[in-house]
Parts: C-alpha cells; sequence; structure tokens
C-alpha cells in the first residue's frame, strides 16, 4: 500500500507543509523512520527527535511545524491522525468468508455467508453470527450467543451461553465472556451455588485485552456500553454497568453490581468495590482502591509511594501507630495553647 | 418448569404467607419480576423496593413478612432458600453422553459411560472420567489426571498431567490447573528450572472461576479441599493448600507453600506472600497484603483510602517521612515535659 | 530411571560423604523422603528435619554435611544441584514427533521433521517451527511467526501473528503472546483503535507462567531477553523491554514502553507505570507501585501493613490528613523553638 502525502493529509483532514507528492508506505518512529515512512509527534519528550528524523514525513500540531524540518501533516489532532494513517498504510487482517472444514459447527445455527470461521473453533446451537464476524482458531462460542456484524474473535476466545455481543467488537486471546459470577448462599457454613442466570450484553466498538474476563449476571445482566475499552488480564464481576467511552487499564477488577460511567478512565491495577456507583469523567490513577461511590467528577488516587526497602519498612511500622501518632498531636497542641494562654497571662 | 409456591416452600422447607397455590415460572429482581415470577429480600437496601414489588412471591425473613404486600416464602435463610428455587426453576444445562466426533480422545482411557465430551475436546491417554463428568469445547485433560463424578469443565480449560479432581466441580472457561510452580535456582547469575514434581488434588464440590491458575506441587501437592470456591483471575502457587469452605475473590493471589485455613473469607486483589499459615475463621478485606502468618481469627486489612489526587499527592509525599515525624513527635513531647517540669519549679 | 550416589554427585561436580554406591530412585522432600530417595537442604528452617531423615542421601552444603546423620551430596549451591539431579531423575516428557491427525496445519509451513503438534493445534500459514518444538493440544500459533528449536507450547497457548520466540522456552496453558497493545487515540470524546503494528521477540531460555500476556509491541517491538522468568497471571504492556535474568513473580503488571533491566527480582503483585526505566539488580518487593524510574540497585517497596480491621480503619483514616498532620507538627516545633528562645531571653 503506498499513497501521496497529499492523499494522506486528505484522509485526515489535515494540510501539507512540504512536498505533498511525497511518498509514504508504512509507519515507522520518529527515531527510526526512512524517507518511505511516516511519524507523529505528540509528546514534547520526543521533540528533540524530530530535528534528526530521516522520516518522509511526521504528523504534527502546527506550533511543531513551524520549525519542522521534514514534510508535516499539520493538525490539531496528530495521534487521531496516526490512528487513521496507520490504519490506512496498514489495514487490518481480512479473513476469508466461510467455515474452514476442520471447524465445528453444530446445525442448528444462524451464520450469514460473510462470516469466516477457523479450524478448530467450536460453534454450539442456536448461535446467530451476522455479517463478516470472524471466529478464530479454538474459539468457543456456546449455545443460542448472539455477535453482531464484523466482530472479530482472534483465537482461543470463550463467549459463553445466551450472551449479546454488538458490532466491530475485537476480542483478544483468552477472553472470556459470560462465566458464571461469584455467587454463593451459606448454610451450615457451606457453601451454595447460586444459578447465574443474566448474560452479559455488550454494545458497539468495544475492544477487550487478552484473558480478560466478564462474567454474566445473577439475574439481570452485565452491560458493557458502546466503545469502552478494556485492556487485558481484567476481572468484571456480574452485573457491572460499565459506560459508553470509558477505558480501562490492565489487571484492574470490577466487584459485582457496581456501574461505571461514561468517559471514565481507570488505570490499571484499580480495584472497585462491589455496589458502589461512579460518575462520569471520573480518572482513578494506577493500583488505586475504591471502596466507595465517586459522585464528583475528578481524578482519584490512593497508595503509598516507592522507597528504598529500609527506609519503607520504618515507614510502614508507623502507619499502624498513624491514629495514636494524631491524637498525641492533638493532645500537644492542646498543651502548648495552655501553655502560651498561662504565659500570656 | 412450573411450580406453586407452596412446592417451592417445600422445596426449601419454609412457610408460605399468601396464596400458596400462585404458579411460579422464573426468578427476578423485586425490582422487575411479574406476577408468575419469585424475588427475594435480604439486603435491608431493597426492603423499599418490596412495597411496590409486583412478584408473584418473594422469598424472606419472618420479621420483613410482617408486613409484606406480595406472597411470601418466610424462611431464617432467605439467600440459601432463593439459591434452591433458583436451581429448581433453572436447572443447569444437562449434557448429552457421548464422545463428539469432533473430540480427540486417546485409546487408553478410562472413560464413565454417561461422560460428555464436545467437539474440540482433548483427553490424552492415561486419564479417567468417572460418572456423568462434562469435558465442554476446547477443554485438554492432559496424561493420567482423574476427574471425580459430574464434575463440569465448561470450555478451554486445561487440566495437566497427573492432576486429581474431586466431584461437582465447575470449572469456569481458561481455568489452568496443574501448570508448572515458579520454581528457579541460581547458578552463576542465570536460572536454572527446578523440575515441579507434584500434582494439584482439588477435593469435591469446588468451583473456580474463569482464568484462575492453581499450580502443581514442587515435590508434594498443591491442595484445595472440599467446598473451597474461588473466582476469577486468581494465583494460587505451588503447595498451597486451602481449607475447606473458603471462598477467595478474584483477582487475588496466594504465594507458594502458604496454607490458609477453613471458613476464610479472602476478598478480591488480596496478595498473601509464600511460607505462611493463615488460621481458620479469618477474613481479608479487599487489596489487602498479607505479609506474615495470621495466628487469630479475625478481619484484617492494609491500604490507604482513596482521595482527590490533588490531596492524595501531598499526603503520599508525607509518608515517605512518617518514622521522621514519629521521631520529632516523640522528641516534642520530652520537650513538652521537660518544659512542664521546669515551669513547675 | 536410578542412578547411585556417586553418579549423582559427580552430575552436578559435588562430593559424595557417606556410601556413594547407594542407589536412588526419586526426589522427595526431607521429612517424608524414604530410602531410595534424594532430598536437600538449603533453608535453615528445615535443618531441624535432617536429624530424623530417612532419605538415602541428602544434598546440602559443606557446613549441614559436617553433622549429617544421613548419606550427602555436598556442594555449595544445593538448590541448583537439587534442580539438576531432580532433572536427571525426573526426565520432561519426550514428545512423539510427528504432526497428529486432529492437528491443523497449514500448508505453507516450514516445520522441522523432529517437531511435535498435538490434537486440537492449530498452525497457520508462514509459521517457521524449527527441531523438536512441541505445540501442545489447543495451541494455536498464527501467521509468519517463528518458533526455535526445542520449545515447547503446552496446551492451549496463542501465538500471534509475526512473533518471534527463540529457544528451548517454555509456555504454559493459557498463555497469550503478541496480542494488541491498549492503543488508542481519542476524537470527539470517543476512542480510535491504534494499529498495533510491532512483534513480540522473546530470547532464549524463557519461561512464561500460565495465563500471561505479551502485548506486541506498537510500532516497534515488545522485546523479552534471555533466560527471563515469567510468573503467571502477568501483563506485560506493548514495548516493554526486560533484561536477561530478571525474574517477574505471579500477578505483576508492567505498562507500556518501560523497560527494565538485568537481573532484576519483581515480586508478585507488582505495578510498573509505563514510560519509565528500571536499572539493573533492583528488588521490588510484593504488591509494590512503582511509578518512577529506577536508577540505583537495591531493594524497593510501598505499601501499609497488615492490622486488625478495627485498627486500620483509625489509621487509615488519618492518612488523609497526613500532610495536615505534618504542617502541625512543624508549627508546634516553631512555637516551642520561638518558647524556648524566648525563655532563655
Amino acid at each position: 500500500m503506498k499513497y501521496t502525502l497529499g492523499e494522506l493529509a486528505e484522509h485526515v483532514s489535515g494540510d501539507v507543509k512540504g512536498d505533498a507528492s511525497c511518498e509514504i508506505e508504512s509507519v515507522a518512529t520518529l527515531k527510526n523512520a526512512d524517507a518511505s515512512q511516516i511519524s507523529f509527534l505528540t509528546n514534547p519528550i520526543y521533540r528533540k527527535q524530530l530535528a534528526s528524523s530521516k522520516a518522509g514525513a511526521v504528523i504534527m500540531s502546527a506550533a511543531d511545524a513551524e520549525n519542522s524540518p521534514v514534510n508535516a501533516i499539520v493538525t490539531n489532532n496528530p495521534y487521531a491522525a496516526y490512528a487513521k494513517i496507520a490504519a490506512l498504510l496498514h489495514p487490518a487482517e481480512a479473513f476469508p468468508a466461510g467455515i474452514d472444514a476442520a471447524a465445528h459447527v453444530a446445525d442448528d445455527t444462524h451464520i450469514a455467508n460473510t462470516v469466516s470461521i477457523a479450524a478448530g473453533a467450536v460453534v454450539e446451537s442456536g448461535v446467530t453470527l451476522a455479517e463478516s464476524v470472524r471466529i478464530g482458531p479454538g474459539c468457543v462460542v456456546q449455545k443460542n450467543a448472539k455477535i453482531g456484524a464484523n466482530t472479530v474473535l482472534t483465537a482461543n476466545v470463550t463467549v459463553a451461553h445466551g450472551c449479546h455481543i454488538g458490532e466491530r467488537n475485537i476480542f483478544h486471546p483468552g477472553v472470556v465472556i459470560g462465566a458464571d459470577g461469584f455467587g454463593f448462599a451459606i448454610e451450615n457454613a457451606s457453601w451454595i451455588k447460586v444459578p447465574q442466570l443474566g448474560r452479559v450484553v455488550i454494545g458497539d466498538d468495544v475492544e477487550i485485552g487478552a484473558n480478560t474476563t466478564i462474567d454474566r449476571g445473577a439475574i439481570e445482566n452485565t452491560v458493557i456500553e458502546d466503545n469502552v475499552k478494556i485492556d487485558n488480564q481484567i476481572q468484571i464481576a456480574h452485573n457491572v454497568k460499565i459506560g459508553a467511552h470509558t477505558a480501562i487499564a490492565a489487571s484492574s477488577a470490577i466487584a459485582g453490581s457496581t456501574t461505571i460511567g461514561k468517559h471514565c478512565r481507570i488505570a490499571g491495577m484499580v480495584g472497585i468495590v462491589g455496589h458502589v456507583e461512579i460518575t462520569d469523567n471520573v480518572t482513578i490513577t494506577g493500583k488505586s482502591m475504591v471502596s466507595s461511590s465517586i459522585k464528583k467528577a475528578g481524578v482519584y488516587s490512593s497508595g503509598t509511594p516507592l522507597e528504598l526497602n529500609q527506609q519503607w519498612r520504618k515507614n510502614t511500622v508507623r502507619f499502624k501507630h498513624l491514629d495514636e501518632m494524631a491524637k498525641r498531636l492533638n493532645k500537644l497542641e492542646k498543651q502548648l495553647a495552655g501553655k502560651s494562654d498561662s504565659g500570656e497571662k
């Protein structure tokens, strides 16, 4: 695939500064790009690399373009423009329509002609697969699940019975959608399983990272809205609801029946307890623990800073006495206030 | 499946308050149940929904039943009664006995007639599968593993060689039982693999959540006792022992050779170091770090509270000086005590 | 497999103390070994078990051997010697060369004669598998991936397109290599996918634990150097680089573009933010959060200690006021210094 810089700029509604006829074949980093490649500049720490870049062109803001020594596509959102140009130059793999002879597909399914099912995939009875769905090798789609047009299950993905998946989703390897939620009643000190009868319902344009798990609802559904982006190794428990355009980074876990608003950004390794509500536009920083509802948009954090172990041991021991320290401080203040008073008399 | 309220009450040894002939077909939430559905009330925050519920019946305690506007099954454990009634109304999928033509089963296996093996499953040589075991699509059962009666491997589960699994277990998709533990010796600054020669031995009535991993022992076995419930995304290292009726919530990790007692409740994202012992009836709250043995039953916690990032930055920096603050506080107290003394003189 | 103690000692360049002709068949723990078994002693807490051990022989240091009541192999690295002897007595499973009739292998692959491919495995077009590679049941190797000699993919492993894997690697079940990194640009408050165009490149002698995920690079590659050991449930994001001989324990997560040096030891549940650099020989203790670069070798930690929940609640609330407490402490010190001054005048 080869495009002129002018064509690429048009594709992203950007302006060319420099030679619009320059031909671009692929993307590369500022540092390693050659004359047939395009790069991008957004992070100011890479600005110094621009001076020595051998890139055929670089996507950048108007401010950066002023002093650019190389051809530029000028736009006010260079990273989004890069995403679109990279997708144009490096189109995602096209899957051949049809069911591989080594795929295992039940008889009573509803499968569009343009669907692609790979060797080793299993599609159970009652499943509906819309136009251009891809079921990759080793994937299992269980009874009566429905998958919307152009959704890709890459490899070794499991979608459990009855789940509803929207259009243009991408599920990376090892994703599990619709396993039973963790629901048990206790009787005579033993656990009894509570049947998990809801589904997982996922909107459009959702991407789910490798080995992430989203459990089915206990009675009603677990719901992931449109354009939610979920990284790897994440746990989403039964009856969680995640609002549109929210992004969650790797290894986070959200406990049961919690609702997360729209446009939230949850960093990696965050834990969120069950039965709380997080409003729209909340950002949680890495490894924080959220143990109650968040009603106001903003940036939230918890945790303690990294230190040399030797110093940390001393500080962490003191944490056990923090309440006592606070009380002693109060007492000192009172004592001293008393002294001052007596001094003034 | 349809039952009268009287029949359901009898099933759970509960009492009917209201119309025992009322017919119930399924379960639903208090809020959304209709006249053919049964719900339950345990959490007081949902008590207000009872007033307006259109449910055919609700399972509840005697106290709640006093003012109930709807038919009730009265019991002193409404949630356990709900679990049993939901299982009756919504029985788990029954799997057809037999080996699917597209399953891959070695010749020298011991497989009961009532076993169900799905397309795409692989069962290696020497494996024993007892009555009514289900091996779902994409599951792999490796050499000489033994699986007890009525255990279900849902889909894409791996049970490694030689592991022993009890009866009535449920393993959700992506579970890995018996991978090698993380054991390496160091020689000349390089790691040498220490062969992992033990098994995983799992009791009866154990449920294991999606993508959870339980490693085989280094020399002796990793052991999970009866009625243990393990949520998704959990790591259990080699030679861990988990006592009966303990429950562990999602994304927790237990390091090697640690022993956990019976009837413990480990919340989500908890970390437990290796080579420690936790006694019976211990509860650990979410995201805590356990770094030494716990010898006394009780509720344990660690961590810091969520705050606005701006405030947290200030507090977390101070944490690095907590030991110094404690010393300064001591000094002030001494100074002030000295002053008081001198003042009195 | 049976060896004399003399043969075993020679295998590890150790010295025999006792009966070199004693025959050893297998390994066991100090506590449970019988006369045909060999054990090892490294951890001083097990020294008392040596006195009553019925082992045929024990691998130990010269200091421990002085008073040993049983036959000994004396060496200055007993654990490494144990690892080698255990591997000799219990050799890893040998896989039969050849492609199982129920494996699904594309036509245009490059597969050495000694490769072993199991039932239910899928090998896509353009893949290269070197001598004695093992592709276990349910594994998926996608287009144009290359796997070096003697590497073992145990079961249900996924290696995505174009990734390069070295020699003598072991990937445990559920490992995912080369899923897309978590890269999205935002435009009009919606996420746009940034194509992930790099590979994962893994050196030799790497072992990767069950359900661990390593994402492909965004433009350039994610790189894991030789002899790196990675435990279960770990997330390694796009463009991370991990130096040779580094070991990472379970359930840790490393965010994008971070570089970790050689010979580091990262404990379990550690989180490391993106775009930082960690130098060689750094140790991070369990559950720590690393939020900036580490330029000096050493042991680092973060977190707070486990306490009874009742006490923890009091302390954790005080944490929110730590900055204020520090300021009040400063003020008291000044006040008191002022008082002292005025007292002296």
